[in-house]
């Protein structure tokens, strides 16, 4: 059987798996991108990985989605959350390395939009928005039916728009970019700037900063812990007002969602959706569908990642 | 001869012109908007003038430039400044009345874009956002060489993205919105606001705020009036840094400025230029070109309404 392998190198994790036409996942893998300090030592690691997955059928070629992931240059640049410096060629590199010659890269968010198209909510939306939160924000957007790259393929860099002037020191260089407030780090960041705030009155307050994530305060938040509650009503403030930016700027049916923060649900929708609605402008006001993506949450970036080489 | 008529419907006067598919416009016409009551009554003095430049030639179409103009419905929406009622559907009355098939209406905004693209330094760029800072601050956004509509004609809102969290009133509704701060209106609402702060230490104290325009706070600056100065450099600080979210949306090439404050020239375009500079992502910064519109300005508007008929 023909399948093609998407991968969707993460700043945590790097997903991989054989996909078939259709977008059934035959195998998978999976494998800590943090356990790699440098491009070159990482892509070994990754060329075990891909072999992995081609022990039976035809390869007939690779997606990749990256953070920063050039689709013209094939180059992943200035990926401020990955050790790889200011360039990394992977796409010449994986080619090379595996003689193989269809290898596609894009942004890892733009991958999870273009399967949002392919085989999920976005199948008949002409314009619609896929925000991913992970480690940072990524985002993929659809214009007209197709994914918006810009001059140079580098378009929709949404992680990076100013939410809050002066704000918090992002990875990027700059300083209060979304990322920083609206993303798993961000929920982070937000919990502890509360717990200062109120002194420590939080059931977590006996954790140390390493071993708290998103997971942990959301745990806390359902049992009723209000620096908890209150670090995701923050979040979805911050996120909501720059959503309605957005829909400003490009007019989405929808924007969906997707990455480990959305399984907490409404406890961060809703707080997205009412700041949205909230700031929008009277002529969008109910008129843009917020919600979780409808792909398989762990599969649709390499789902769309894959989807580059059909 | 072959020509278009541009139209662009203006809360004070309408111009239109006819127009070849170069750019040249072979007669023009100008009347005042304030002159009608309603929208029937200044349909007919529209049909008029129309007339009256359809003496030679073969005419091909109608362009049509209006505040709040929607593309789809061909209607023009709750325009503030315009007596025509919530809904004015000017692009059905101009067909059946003149038994032209092609009509098209797009927002002022918009039209300069499309006029920028056909005639301007858009020529050969595919990726490419226009500004107009008049009363407020309009954009047409280009994205793959056409126009971004969005999913139901009101894409390119750019005036009302948050500019500064719980900001000034806007007549949208929402408060903070970039026009309240970046626009003709805005510029002299931050001076008002420095003359308080400074106690009134400016050339312009003894004028009255209805006397006040941007154009006498861009003479006092070039005196030397240190408020007035200083009113420049913060519509440029707000506005390089809304710039910088744009470019993080739709990484386009150039962004042309049109309108009255733009032909203070360096004045506010070298604060626009460094803020944004200094606000974009590293992968972003140096490829943005700033520049005023290169379009004829006193033909700008009928050109852009022409050009949606080509």
């Amino acid at each position: 059987m023909e399948y093609a392998i998407g991968i969707d190198i993460g700043g945590t994790n790097t997903k991989l798996g054989a996909i078939d036409r259709n977008g059934n996942v035959l195998r998978k893998a999976e494998f800590k991108t943090t356990d790699y300090k440098d491009f070159s030592s990482y892509v070994t690691g990754l060329i075990v990985a891909i072999k992995s997955l081609m022990n039976e059928g035809k390869c007939v070629g690779i997606g990749i989605g990256a953070p920063n992931g050039n689709f013209y240059s094939g180059n992943i640049e200035f990926a401020p959350n990955l050790p790889f410096g200011e360039n990394a060629p992977i796409v010449d590199t994986l080619k090379s390395a595996l003689g193989i010659e269809r290898v596609f890269l894009t942004n890892d968010a733009n991958a999870a939009a273009l399967g949002e198209k392919l085989y999920g909510g976005g199948k008949n939306l002409d314009h619609f928005i896929v925000i991913t939160l992970g480690t940072g924000l990524g985002s993929g957007i659809i214009v007209d039916g197709k994914l918006l790259y810009g001059a140079d393929g580098n378009a929709g860099e949404l992680g990076h728009v100013c939410a809050v002037e002066n704000g918090r020191q992002c990875a990027c260089g700059c300083r209060g970019c979304l990322e920083t407030y609206a993303s798993a780090t961000g929920i982070k960041r937000t919990f502890f700037e509360l717990l200062a705030k109120y002194n420590g009155k939080s059931k977590i307050a006996n954790m140390p900063w390493n071993q708290v994530d998103a997971k942990v305060i959301e745990d806390a938040a359902r049992e009723g812990d209000l620096v908890a509650q209150e670090t995701y009503e923050i979040t979805g403030e911050i996120l909501g007002r720059c959503l309605a930016d957005f829909v400003a700027f490009s007019r989405p049916e929808a924007i969906f969602f997707f990455g480990g923060p959305v399984k907490s649900g409404d406890l961060i929708l809703k707080p997205i959706r009412s700041a949205m609605e909230r700031n929008l402008m009277p002529v969008f006001k109910g008129k843009v569908k917020l919600t979780a993506s409808e792909l398989p949450e762990s599969d649709a970036a390499i789902l769309g990642a894959s989807a580059l080489v059909w």
